[in-house]
């Protein structure tokens, strides 16, 4: 079986596995506070483009959006946040269980627009009985989004300059952000998305780490007692090194944004043959995750040899599933499937 | 100014004014264990038929449906809810503050069916990763609803099946319930409701009372230490008392129904004479709100002399309203309303 | 049976069921918009000296100590409080349901010292795992405490000194406000009070009215929003008129501090007859509660008569108990105790 | 610098880092439902004598306290705890964030003794007012505890006799437990501990592993659903192999205690050259752990060549410190600090 259903099947980046054996047995002191965490944060300050941004490493995603979302918000506020965003649907929870709604706005195809951030908002503030209505306070976003589609500098403008406006601070959620940034038509920098966000985070995960994100804040308004929030919320990891050596390595030279083009060029051949044989595709993805709407019986044919996701049931004949590359997708793997594609 | 902008515009009914009046330096214990309370505890129970029933008594509805819903889930459990309904829209997240989802079923009139129910609880567990989903803990229903409308036995006994096949325990929240009751073509009665449900609420702050609302927990399952959450969400009367005198006056004779009743006539006469008029209506509502969808300038000629709410935009020209009766509203100010309507 | 248990065995004063009684028909707008509630915000504030405070009603202690709470502090702070504190031993951990640590200091009589909340700030921020340790956030104190002893405007000063210097909101429970204004040796008026706390109550469930505290915010950085907060966690009430109602009355001419007077004259009648009898007072009471350590006899042979709260043991033969009075207690009653412990 | 300032200063046991390398680039599903994870929980299951018994791994301590608590009780109910307890102390207040109070129970050497249970559980139940008392729940206790003493099976069955009784479920953190199965006069094995427990689990941060915890549910009652728990709050490792693969070691052949005996014998051989200078020790601990009460000069000596932690202040020429073993301690250090002790 080969495995194309999720971008978190292997490892870590063989670089990171060496960078962890060299440092086994070192000594340092906790909780992220070691010099290789240092020396990780001034890397991605300076990936950012933003020296005066703190830097903080978490283990996981839910855990970083909960810890976020807890930090900002007052308890009479909601984060605004797309139907099919990860946090409404994947978290079990985990916004709720720190004491707040997720106000949903409908997407297509996972994006939001700043036009519906601003008529949430201006709907909000109409209402004469405001007071008994959860209060936008945040907007939550994700790049790319669950649905391998991705924000252009144009959108991601509007969406800021809107936040700003409703003074709604911009969180972006960048567990495949590598992803992102390395598609063929990307517009964005990380220092753009950095001077548009209030607070994002590097996804490592999904992006050729074992685990850990780094959470980037950028609004000094937010920057307060973070690493208390990290505690109270579970996300403080004993030997937090372990996150240090990892981004360290990602960002030292560029390994980051080089293992991202890596799965995003392959994901691009397995949608183009997929397309070449007359297949259309659930959500325009340029990133790694590749929704193609199969016939059920072509499903079945490929299931015999690939793993991938069933995502939904598209009529009674077909089905959209989900087939993700990563930093880890092996050249020959997808050059099989592709002459498999071909051969349907 | 004729108010008919909602139904809790006036005090309470005399005869609860009279009883307050003549009990006013007895000396009772506290927190609800007087015997005001207890004889109110044991007309409710006969009303509805089931002596091993619990009743408690809080003062409002927000802290209600808090206080019964965080009793009742477990903390990855959430509560259906029709997307109309008040505690999804309309109390600041008093849910989600608890650690809850609300999880959403769509409605047009405020009404959800056994089937959403079915599909909602056959979604979740038919989903391989359900456990990163929030799990339907409970069913939240309003009788009537946010719009008036109301189930019939029919439907309240298909959902009470689905919710007892799934092991979802069912919540109504009877706020308006007595206008329910009194509708001209209802089927359900008191003992059904009682029935059907595994915890409800029969509410006075809008049907008679000053305040309060009295939980009747019917599911044994579901009893267990309740006084300790209405202690600690903030819903326990000191001077408990006074929520026994207005139940035990309000169940005493009868008196819940008969205001109940006067209500929903006078609505019916209002609803008619827009009818008659050709106006049409937001929803089918036989209870004591009607919702009217007014040609603006018919709506501000009205609103020179009434006091109605806003409920929504239909289009440029047209406005939906609302117009409450309650058991306090007089008969001369609906006669001349009607006037009015018919001179339009 | 006379009752002495506590201070909330009665009805309320009577000249507030007259204004409801007055009132009763009149059609209002809901959630305390409406003009008796302004009426008695205004009072309020003109008797606390600060125009510009913000007021607003809830219904009762718990509610209004975990909605302020809940408003004031980030997720990670905790609340300085004493051992004996309501908010810590009687209210089945409200405090900790809204996500906060009680942090608590050692009393022995109710009450704090601003040296133990300098130590508590100075030992938290003096600790190199600070992060790792519930950070203090705010200091809530009562007056008077839940001993019947109460702060001195010297203490209090001293206590809003520290509380200034290290950004630390002083919030004071006033739920028995009242009887320690009324306190013989009291050096501390309402102005003071106001002038020296961020946010503090003044209680009406103890002190004449039937239900409702009185929230007074000074500090304007604890304003915003605090009607969402009220309204998410329950404690708006619906006919809010009738909490606008009690403070207009209690507060138009001083019937507030007429009423506490009487308390407080009674109860020290009784405090003084048994220490004619030799018997000793658990704490300095000068307020309305009164603890009398008795002997057990003693104690059983006035508990054929009257109902008093049990406190604590003593020792074997020795128990302290609870006598209060109240707006409400009947001189008549007061006189027949007297009577009874000088024949003990 | 030599560290011995806490137990987590290195990375992770080599074979267990061998065993990531030759795993490397497996593809294995998510979310520790892959066959690394299986093994360790059978050979979990085995070590524990328990076959039925359910195994989740989580990353870290915190994490696995507030999912554990928040998973078993109910909103109204506390965890009993030592006064120096990690949740009480050391946890920002994660068990608070999850809704629940911690209630202390005073402790001079880090336990608690089953008549402190039976006591706080009587007294809850005996008082009149229990509703407006948070309700003992379940016990919380630390094997060996943050003091570095250890319950013996004596102590541990009188526990759990109570807790049986109360209905109350003990929860055994044991993220340092290999270091109390190590110690020489040790009584309980881990069969005992499972069999004593409802629920506990086994460290793996502080005894060898890079992270990780593995819980161990004994009791059917609390097995439902607590894969939802594990998500909802941000402690389910997408790469969860990472935690099987590391359990899979440590338990294959006995390297769990194999390695905690290796930090167990170093510490002792340390408390033994204190107590031969005349040092006392702070608590009587057969762990890992060791405090001895230096004077302040010698202290000062031995800080400049060892890192090793502040405890408490004894008096105005004495501190109490810590000085922790590991998996990890190289004896060559060992013996330069016992030199350099002796020299003192």
């Amino acid at each position: 079986m080969i495995r194309f259903e999720c971008d978190y099947a292997e490892g870590m980046h063989p670089r990171i596995l060496e960078k962890m054996i060299a440092t086994n047995m070192d000594q340092t002191i906790g909780y992220s506070e070691d010099p290789y965490c240092d020396r990780a944060r001034d890397l991605i300050r300076r990936a950012c483009g933003r020296e005066d941004s703190d830097v903080h490493f978490l283990v996981g995603g839910t855990q970083t959006n909960l810890t976020v979302i807890a930090s900002v918000l007052r308890p009479h506020q909601g984060v605004l946040c797309a139907s099919s965003g990860h946090l409404n649907v994947h978290e079990t929870g985990a916004i709720e269980a720190t004491g707040h709604k997720v106000i949903v706005l409908p997407s297509e195809d996972g994006k939001i627009t700043a036009q519906q951030i601003q008529n949430a908002y201006d709907s909000h503030w109409a209402d004469a009985t405001h007071e008994h209505i959860v209060q936008p306070g945040m907007v939550y976003i994700s790049q790319p989004t669950e649905n391998g589609t991705a924000y252009t500098k144009e959108e991601l403008e509007a969406i800021n300059k809107v936040c700003r406006a409703c003074h709604l601070p911009l969180f972006i959620d960048g567990a495949r952000l590598g992803y992102a940034l390395a598609m063929e038509d990307n517009d964005l920098t990380l220092q753009d998305m950095t001077n548009l966000a209030d607070i994002f985070y590097i996804g490592g995960t999904k992006v050729g780490a074992m685990m850990g994100e780094a959470v980037v804040i950028v609004n000094p308004a937010l920057k307060q007692d973070f690493r208390y929030i990290i505690k109270q919320r579970g996300g403080m990891l004993a030997k937090g090194r372990f996150l240090g050596i990892q981004f360290e390595t990602l960002f030292a030279d560029g390994l980051y944004f080089e293992v991202s083009k890596h799965a995003v060029g392959l994901a691009m051949q397995i949608r183009r043959a997929f397309e070449k044989k007359g297949i259309s595709m659930r959500y325009d993805s340029k990133t790694n995750q590749q929704f193609p709407i199969l016939p059920n019986e072509m499903m079945e044919k490929l299931a015999e040899k690939y793993s991938f996701s069933f995502w939904e049931k598209v009529d009674e004949s077909h089905t959209a599933v989900r087939f993700c590359t990563s930093w880890a997708t092996k050249e020959e793997n997808v050059m099989e499937l592709l002459g498999d594609i071909e051969k349907l």
